[in-house]
């Protein structure tokens, strides 16, 4: 019964991408870790640039 | 001075089902544990079914 | 198919207390948001008292 | 490669204060700790007062 | 720069199990979003199976 | 009421260091939000080299 959390900024991911991305975790866990997928949980945050911060800059920062 | 992060799906939740989490979990706290309401803090996340994933699939596929 | 977190300092929690907790905090979603109980997480993490602070100090100098 | 994650009410917070509280924060782990702020991420959720809770209120209710 | 958490209960991950999952989230953000790995990061969290509750149960209950 | 969560490797981070964490944290949180410190939380996870992963290796693999 794993539980994932991905956090990505929010710059135009699609629901195709989302969807890519909830298949190829869980497919991990099942190859890894023999995990069930029907209690496999993928959450997707997505972040505004404004508040996610590298290198002491906000991204909005440094894509300027 | 628990701290109590509930994710669910942005699918209609009122403001008056937030105030009965809160509350409800809150109390469970002071049940259980004896901590104090003061310093007890419930934070609720809605996260859209596009960006939620059970069994390979999001939550919009589930639903559709 | 929410996931709860619940994170207390580590003060001797039992088995029991835990046990709780996740029934509790299950209960509440059901009867709140008519959430299915099969695909309701609850993790509880249980953190040293060095690791929390509040007010400026960590629990362990509230403690002393 | 420190992760942190600050959570607080969506109330105004502007984009001069986001870009304090990375510098801050990112400068705090490198002068505590030595770490690289190359691979310092630090990402700030701004939460509805209608989802925090606390003293089993919401903000929502504290506030009015 | 994607931030990547995987919650799975501690029932005996290996070290190459882990290295599994730390490449194979890693490959999946670089394949899906074009994400530069240099900067994405995976934290792997091990759950007691006291401390992880599903179906009003904990895990150890569950598999008891 | 801000909620931080300060997440690095476990790397011998002493009693001292994580009052440091604490103690700027809530300092910047008041100077730069006028957030009340009796009410702002840090919360501070230590993580296994061998769980945390950054370019598709393990920090234990990095050190090596």
């Amino acid at each position: 019964m794993p539980y994932v959390n991905i956090k990505v900024t929010n710059e135009g991911v699609s629901p195709e991408q989302k969807r890519r991305l909830i298949r190829g975790v869980t497919q991990l866990l099942v190859d890894t870790l023999n995990k069930d997928p029907k209690t496999t949980f993928v959450v997707i945050d997505e972040v505004s640039t404004d508040n996610w911060g590298i290198g002491y800059k906000s991204v909005t920062e440094l894509r300027a």
